[in-house]
């Protein structure tokens, strides 16, 4: 199958493409490389060394013995370059993780805050428009989040829910309440889709993916020059991925507040493999599919409390400590999670367990070279209108 | 109160802005004269002749001895201009008509969805930033749309519902199903401002309305140069204000479809103290209100044979047309939508009777020498993605 990766030179669009590329798809990779201008501009890295797209793509070309990934340079809010893609590439699939894809980003300012609306919603526009132009059966797979539907005091369902109310039965898209502009793009997105579906015959699966952790998949593991981006900043990096950070330098786990908020989290080999698994059960024309892509639940207590009880075996000294938390959320409540479709699709997930946190804080380790001790502490906070991104050397150093 | 009106040049801004100085607040208007820019680029016009915003202006000043209305040129999608308008004249109150407010023209074709989504998001977001950078305790009245809701087979309440599920219970956002590009938007909106209430303590009320009809209001129709405009054409002229039109000039009336589609309605005289009693009752910081601004519902059937009635009576030969729906929509389905609580804030309805079908219809013979009959019949479909504004001859012709 012919499937298109929009931000696929990105944390998880990068692996998604050689997993599909191992799997016998045509795939193309599309991506304004927005992500390494942010790093660019900040001074900031990842983690782990990145090659360039053409060297990647090069690379994957050598290892595999001729798979080729077609590699497109654009934006999806420039229509004339998406067409392009659309028009030579004849997509038959298209994975969209072309949008900017931290909360933290979002709130940084206005700029930030518009940037990220204007990036997620006029591009998704765009994405449909060029379905329904140039390619009306292809099917989107389009990458949400579970924190469109923040934590609501019922159980989440995948999607919609059915509601009785005064003596009257029908079932709705879930109430959403997301917790910052960029999760608020998200449910943007998902009822702009879900329309396009509705009048044009669209289709499409909206995944409402958990928090990703880990460093890479079977693929990019394969050599060093397959890599995909290890984040451990406070803007993109994600909670595990910066505990096992703060362990291996001996910063005290950067605890938001209480530490009860739970959201659901995913292996990045299993990001792939769902993906994959939405692909293959293709929807009918017209049908707009949500699944809640996630395999299990944590709190930020259980995710800290497990990175020092291992970290702690491994011999590091690893304290927890509790920071302001610079978001506005609830920090106990209840959470339940329904994400059944996938496992019934035939996901078998790569659960948590110590084994995979000792390999993540050993990664760390052997990189500890490359940490920014600048980049361990939050400085945007929810609450205000004008955040800096770069830490003053003051903050830094508060907490080393 | 010093009350700045977005958008306050438009066929319910501008009456606003009259009927809160004629009720002793200072005044003034943010404008970025679209609207009147459309019709320029197209060569349509209001069917009732409207003064440009300064004259407007003038001749209120003229008619109440010396009222002012302060007049700002300027697009919420412009931080600078936006922000100008608040720090010169500091509003405690805002009223958010500034935004693209037409699905038909959201449905053209990709630039017009895109130019909707990003006028009215984007424009939003800057005046929430606006408000939390300028005036903090400023109450946004935000004006959206029942279309917000679509038509579920539920009760639609106001902004919120109970809902149980599995055993819990909890009161959130009521799920929406918006029909156009357009009305998405102010989805998206409805979700952004909520936020902001959430994480700044903004204050905010959000107003549902209904489909306006009639021509002015009585301030507007205190002198003819105050007239505020008056759309019959299939982008911006709702039902019954076209329908009247067209009983003028014996077109059959144009019923889309099987006609049962129901709306909420409301007369312009009631938007006006509807807006003025949601002034009056402010939210406290960090409340997020909404109304349903409608006072009553009808199907589109229910319009046409109105009309038709009141038209015969007078003497005029209406007919009604079924044409295929250019919308997709439920022809015939459940609507029963709460809208208590601005009549619990002291809401006199202004019910529709003949007597106002009547005098709308008189309007429109009056003025019947300034109705373009290439405006009459719908053009732009919603299952096409590339429509156009400006009907052919033939088009025009084909049913007259």
């Amino acid at each position: 199958m012919r499937i298109l990766i929009l931000g696929g030179d990105g944390y998880l669009g990068w692996p998604q493409a050689l997993y599909l590329s191992k799997q016998g798809h045509e795939v193309a990779v599309f991506d304004n490389l927005a992500r390494r201008q942010f790093d660019l501009k900040h001074g900031f890295d990842s983690l782990i060394p990145i090659q360039t797209v053409h060297r990647r793509i090069e690379r994957w070309n050598q290892l595999t013995g001729g798979k080729q990934i077609v590699n497109y340079h654009g934006d999806t809010t420039d229509y004339n370059a998406l067409s392009r893609a659309f028009q030579e590439f004849q997509p038959e699939a298209l994975v969209h993780f072309a949008e900017q894809r931290a909360a933290p980003y979002s709130m940084i300012d206005r700029e930030h805050a518009v940037y990220t609306q204007y990036t997620n919603v006029i591009g998704t526009l765009n994405v449909l428009y060029a379905i329904k132009d140039f390619a009306p059966t292809c099917h989107l797979v389009k990458l949400g989040t579970m924190g469109e539907y923040g934590t609501p005091n019922i159980d989440i369902e995948e999607g919609f829910i059915e509601i009785e109310h005064k003596g009257r039965k029908d079932i709705l898209p879930f109430p959403k309440q997301p917790g910052s502009f960029y999760h608020l793009s998200k449910v943007h997105d998902s009822h702009n889709i879900m329309f396009c579906c509705r009048i044009w015959g669209l289709r499409s699966t909206d995944l409402n993916q958990g928090v990703v952790y880990g460093p890479g998949t079977y693929e990019t593991e394969l050599d060093a020059e397959l890599a995909t981006r290890f984040d451990y900043d406070q803007i993109y990096g994600t909670a595990l991925n910066r505990f096992c950070v703060q362990a291996a330098i001996g910063h005290p786990l950067t605890v938001y507040g209480r530490g009860g908020q739970t959201r659901g989290y995913i292996n990045i080999k299993d990001t792939v493999r769902c993906i994959e698994l939405a692909i293959q059960s293709e929807p009918k024309q017209g049908e707009f599919r949500v699944f809640n892509q996630i395999t299990e639940s944590f709190s930020v207590n259980d995710l800290a409390e497990r990175v020092q009880r291992v970290g702690n075996a491994m011999g590091l000294n690893v304290k927890l400590d509790s920071v302001p938390n610079p978001r506005v959320e609830l920090e106990e409540h209840y959470y339940n999670a329904v994400h059944t479709k996938l496992l019934d699709l035939g996901l078998e997930p790569h659960l948590l367990d110590d084994a995979e946190v000792e390999r993540m804080i050993s990664l760390t380790v052997e990189h500890q070279d490359r940490i920014d001790q600048r980049l361990i502490m939050p400085t945007v906070n929810w609450r205000k209108a004008d955040n800096v991104v770069e830490p003053t050397a003051e903050v830094a150093t508060n907490h080393r």
